[in-house]
This record gives structure tokens, C-alpha cells and sequence, in this order.
């Protein structure tokens, strides 16, 4: 059994009329389908319980009982990062480094919890082209990348390119090219405390990005790599 | 189902009484029943099929069948590295790079399939002085810690300290404090191609280290996180 | 030209008689001696110009202008982190991401500016015992460890011991031996940004640490290694 | 003062014409330029001493006495990698782990030598169609990308593939974009014992790649980044 709380702002869906004519029910409801859908019970052999949580309920929907419950946290975020209070990004940065697997999702690099995790600023340059992308496997013995073929195409994205600013990955496992001439590292898995981080770039409020299947297997394999192990203690403090 | 093959070079034992004495069978028979010991039935869930081979034996035992055949293979050497047939070297690298797991164990350090992946000598102090090593859990979070405790106490062991010519691990997860006055990097993981590397210090032809329950742990541990998974295609050559 | 700022918290040293015998101009007067001393004279050949800051400056002496002409930046703290103001750290962190070199020295391990960068709680355990401490350079190959010895021996000295929750260093260049039974991984290794971190143990408020000749080698080495270099533009936003 | 050897294997350039328009001296010779020339005196200040090898010289002109007077050893193959005998990579190996830097360029991927550093098989995807590459800096605050801009065009080359079965780089500098819809690491920093290895890939023995300033540039940044450093001991074995 894993137990995962998917996490969206859901402002843009309920503001913009082309945002809902793709995610009407939100983009944490598209995203559930990824789990709860019929390609993951045939496919992964896990038992998923998911939940969602959003930006305008109490403590954003990550109460404590919530976060303790939660295996795996998926955020989606663009508009409002700055309405995130502090406090609730304190508890997320925690329970990762107690184990948490935590996926950051395309415009959510400019997440406050993502940058505390990381300590850089986590910049990068945009464009807003709808030209294609191809998300090149790099480190086809990673097991984010099971199951996929040597690239992922997106016929229509937002082009995301370097530098980004964010620690050397300790583990890069996609780079995407795009047909305007830039390159991403797209794919980057980090460890912070017991935590595993995922940076996943696909994904966007219009184009349907989620509905593809290559990308939603991913989001399953990243879910499974994330997913906390029993490990040994964390004791700190003064020692006899 | 776990498919592990156990090379020994299964010389010591045959040559030296007070080898004999700890190992009657050989080492690669009593690291067997760290897979086949009641413990890891009751802990793990995990059907392990284990095999061994040994330097005497044809191709070492190691023929392309075996390797085939082969998940997570543990290397045991100690005298005998020279012996070692380059062409054997060759395969049992080419079937990392696919995806086999290998822990290296203690004096295997020096083997030639070590230095083949890791590329740098593999060179690092040692004295024979039985005195008591304590190995510091520094990677409480991961999968190889599962179940520890925040140190494993060998209370007599051949000391091994630094520097230890390796390249920097893609992650540390053990460091050895000695009682004589030095330390050690005695828990190393690092990724060539498709395949997971192990190099883990315990182990001796004399003290009965493989008896200690943590460390048998440690070596389920590994040889779980060394396991293959499916990846993507390693697609090389010529690209239309 | 190596431009350095010591930044001190400044308390001990006023409060504490023990700590003002030690250390009567403070420990950054201290610290200072290690570049301005007759042996960075004759060993470096490299003109330092040093100034140093206090909390209870305003802006904690570090203003816009002196971190902008700030090549490296030494941070020396233990009992006042949180009179840290937010808008300075997020002024050093900015500084740091476009390159000012960090230096993070023994209790400065929680100081408001490490964890910002690391991201995570860079706790750890430790014992005042006045013990012995062996750092071994574990990277020989390190600008760091330039004329060292294999490793320094500190007769007296808190121990500090694993885990300690940071990030896998991108190179660990020392790991110290306690004479009570721990191990820490004591010169660490960051890049954030285009800034170079170290984090180095040694040092005490009591124990004369920063008169020893090998570990005021380590700190020119530390700073001459985390000076800015010229880089390549970091360029963030929109693009055409 | 640096000293430069410049290895090339030195067949194309007198076997084939095509080839020998472009490098009428040879590929070493028009390499050599790029620390003898106008720009390196104007920009680096730094004297170089430059020397080169070729492989139908005794001992591929790698003797002992030029190994060990060298600082920084670039390394070019492309057809003839089985015929450097195994002696001289052994050879290069040890200085290397010793401290001395190497550059491999290109197609000097598959040499023996960066093969046996790294211990994968170090293939890759490539395409012969002379297509436009762009090399963007991925890491603007690493020293080798120093004085460039936010990437390097070029309008005609063979195209390099991933994935690119190497370890996963301690730092990457560059990462390229290739109009076919390709992407590659194509500047990769790794350290093995002392030595600091640079794997750069633009050039090629047709098109002139080696006169496009910025890469010309790049290769100095690198030289003077994996020059050696005085480090501490390397000491192994038998400890009192």
C-alpha cells in the first residue's frame, strides 16, 4: 500500500476558462487519475490511496495528520507560491527529511518548498511556444525510467531551458531537448535527510500533458522510487 | 524470486587450518546461509535461489549461463586476484553494465572486476591487529540501513584505513571508526551502466564477521538494493 | 587579491571568562591572524585584505557593501543563530548563488545561512569531553588537503558525530576519528549556485583550535579553493 | 608555468585527404595553437610549455620521462584506439591517479584510456550529418565555462547521442543540443585518485572545430582546471 497526497494550488482552473476546458475537475484530479486509473492496476501490481489537498483549504490541506499519513506528497503549484505560509512549508521540509518522497511538478520548481529544500534559487529560462519536446533518457538504468523507450515525445510544451539553478542532481535522469533550441535537465532526483525528491518538468495548465501515458508512467515509477524505506535512526542531540 | 551467485576464490580454506577452522565449508558457503538462514525467510519475504562458484572451477564457474542467470552476484578474494582470467573480467563487467548487481567484499577491494569498474588502484592502509571496529550508520536513510541500529560493533577486526583510492561514492553509507586510531569509507554504492556496486569492508578469512546478524543484514540489505530493475533501452551505434 | 569579512557572532567571548581568556579580541580577531600572520606571507603568495563583522552591528556588518566586496565569507556562530536577521541571510544566500565562497566553521553547522543552503537540518550528535580528534584527509587529491600531512591531530576537542543531516557532500575531503568511539564527516564540500561552501568542524570557544599551523593551512586552502571564479552568465527569465 | 602533451593518433590526417585540407599537420599541431597562439598570451597570463605524441612513435611517444614532466595530458583517437599497447595505458593511468590532469576529446571517448578511468563502456548515439550543435553551459559557475557565454554554436558537426554510458559526472559543465533532436553531456568533469579528467566533446577530423574561439577557450579554461594540485600523501599499505 502506498499513500499519496497530491497537493494544487488549483487557482488557474477555477479563474481561467481555458485552464478548466482541459482540467475541469482541477490538475490534483487529472493527476489522481494516474494512480487510480486502469494502466495502474494492471501495471504495477501496488495498491495506491490517494488523496488531495489545495491551497485554499485550513493549512492548505497538510494538517499534520495528513503529512503523517502521506508516503509520497506530489506538488503542483504556479500562480500563488507566495500564499503558501511558512509554517505549513516547515512541516513539508520535515516529514521529507524524515522520510517523506515528495514530486515537484513543472512550475512548481518556483515553489517555496522545493527552494528550501535545495538552497538555490531554482531560476531557469521560459517560453511560452507550444513547440515540441523530447525527454531523452539519460540514465536508462534508473528505475524512474523502467518500462519507457530511449525518449518521450511532447508534441506541444512550454519550453523550459538552462541554467537552472539548482544543486548538481545526484542522480539526472532526463534531458529534454526542444525544438527551439534549448536543453533542461528535466528529470533530477535529490536526497534530503531520509527524503527522496523528484523534479519532474512536464506538465502544464493547458496543454494535457498528464493525459499521456509515458509521463503518467513516470509519475508511477517516481512515486515508487520515492517512497520511504525503514532506514536506521536519525539520533542527534548531546550523546553520553 | 532473487537469483544470487556467491564467488569465492576458496583457497585460504583449503591451504590454511586456522582458515579452515572458521570456514570448513568456505566462505562462499557460509555467506550462502545469509540467503538461506531461517532469518531471512521470517524477514525479508523474498525467495532467494543462491549458487556459488570458485576460482578452481572452469571460466572461475562463472560462464555466460551462470551469469545469465545471475541477479546479484558477491565477490570474494583475497590472494589468488592475479588468477583471475581477463576474459571472465570482461563478462562479468559487461553484465554490470546490463544491470547485475555486485557487492565486493572486504579484501576484494583488490580484485580485478573493483578496479575494472571503478578505474582508480583501490589502494588503502591496513594492519592486522584485532582490535574492535565500530561502523557509523552516515546514511540512516537508506535502503541498505533498513533495520539497523546508529553503529555496528565488530569487537575484533583486521583494520582497513584511509585513504582508500576510489572515486567518491555516489553514496556513503558506512564509515568505520578503528580503535587504533583510524577511520574507513566501509560502505560504498556507486552505478556503472545499468548496475548497482557494493563495497562493503567487513569480512575476514579468520574473524567470524559473516556470523554478526547486523552485518548478514546489511548483506540482504545490499543485495536487495543491487537487484536489476527493468530500465530503459541501452540503444548505442549508428543513428539514422 | 583575496578579500575576506569574518563574520562572529561575538558573545562568548564578552560573557564568558573562559571563552575571553582564550580568545580576549573575539574570535574573529583571531581567525584574522591565519591571513594577515607571517606564515600566509611566506606560504601563499596571495595578498589578503581582511575585514571582519559582528552581530550586534547593524545589519550584523554585513550591508550591501560589504558583501559586495566580499571574496569569501568565514561564519563563526554558536548560541545567538536565531538574532540572525532573514533579510541578511537572504542577502548571503544571494550573495553566495552568484558567487562569494562560504566558509562554515565548527557550530556554525546551525547557523541560519548553512541550513538555508543545505536544506536540511544539519543536525548531529556531540559530547564535551576534550578528546582526542583525528582528521584524516580522505581526499588527498584535494586543494583543501594541499600540504597536509595524511591527518591533523587535535589533542582536546568536542567531539561532533554522525549522522550529520546534510546533503551527500559533492566531496568530502576529511572524516575525523574521536577518541571516544565517533566518526564525523568534518570537511565538506558544496557548490550552490556559482558559490563554493566548505564546512569545516574544527574549532571551539575554549579549546585553542585555530592556533594549530595545520588547521590555519586548511582555512587559506579552504578560502583560496571557494574564491569566485569569472563563470559564464546566469541568465534566468523569459526568452525570445 | 603548465606542461602540455598533446597525444593524437596522427592516421587520418596522412591517410586521408579530405582530412589532411583541414589538418595539413596534423589535429596535435592545430591543438597546439590553442596555447601558443596570440589569444592564449593576451588572456591567460599562464606559460605553457607544449610537447606532442603520436602513436607510431616508440612507446606512442608516452615514455616515462614525458608522462612525468607532464601537467595536463589531451588525449585524440578515433580509428586506431586497439593499437595503444596496454603497457602505456597502464602507464597513463598511474600519473594520472598521481595528479596529472587529462583532456579526451571527441571521438577519444572509446580510447583505452578513458575507458579503463572510468570502468563502462562509454558508447554513445552518433550521426554523421552536419547538422548545428549548441553547447550550453548547464553549470555558468564552474571554472572551466569561464568567460563564455551562455552557450557555444556550432554550424557544423557529427552528431553525439545520448545515453552516454559513462558514471554519472561529478560536475557538468556543458550539455548539447543537436538540431536532429538529439541531446548529449558534453562536457563531463570526473576526478580518479589525484587527477582531474575532462571528457570535452566537439572536434572532429573534417570539421574545423578547433578554430572557433570559445572552444578554443574551453580548452584552456580545462587545462587550468585539471592542473595538478600539491594534495596531501597517497600513502597505502601496511600500516604500524
Amino acid at each position: 500500500m502506498c499513500t499519496i497526497t497530491i497537493w494544487n494550488e488549483f487557482r488557474h482552473e477555477r479563474e481561467d476558462e481555458e485552464v478548466a476546458a482541459v482540467y475541469p475537475e482541477g490538475i490534483h484530479e487529472a493527476l489522481a487519475t494516474v494512480f487510480t486509473g486502469e494502466e495502474a492496476e494492471t501495471e504495477d501490481g501496488v495498491e495506491y490511496e490517494v488523496r488531495t489537498a489545495t491551497l485554499d483549504e485550513p493549512e492548505h490541506g497538510l494538517t499534520e495528520d495528513v503529512l503523517d499519513a502521506t508516503d509520497v506528497l506530489l506538488w503542483w503549484g504556479h500562480e500563488a507560491h507566495d500564499e503558501v505560509e511558512d509554517e505549513v512549508v516547515d512541516r513539508v521540509q520535515e516529514r521529507v527529511l524524515e522520510g517523506m518522497g515528495l514530486l515537484v511538478l513543472h512550475s512548481a520548481h518556483y515553489s517555496k518548498i522545493f527552494k528550501r529544500l535545495l538552497g538555490t534559487s531554482c531560476s531557469l529560462q521560459w517560453r511560452e511556444d507550444g513547440g515540441t519536446e523530447r525527454l531523452w533518457v539519460v540514465d536508462p538504468g534508473h528505475p524512474i525510467a523502467d518500462g519507457l523507450d530511449e525518449f518521450i515525445e511532447l508534441p506541444e510544451t512550454e519550453m523550459y531551458g538552462e541554467p537552472f539553478d539548482v544543486p548538481e542532481p545526484d542522480r539526472l535522469v532526463f534531458t529534454s531537448w526542444f525544438e527551439g533550441g534549448e536543453v533542461f535537465r528535466s528529470g533530477c532526483c535529490y536526497r534530503r535527510g531520509s527524503g527522496r525528491i523528484f523534479y519532474f518538468r512536464p506538465g502544464h495548465e493547458t496543454y494535457p500533458i498528464y493525459e499521456n501515458a509515458e509521463i503518467r508512467r513516470v509519475l508511477r515509477n517516481a512515486v515508487a522510487w520515492a517512497s520511504p524505506t525503514a532506514g536506521a535512526p536519525r539520533s542527534f542531540g548531546e550523546r553520553e
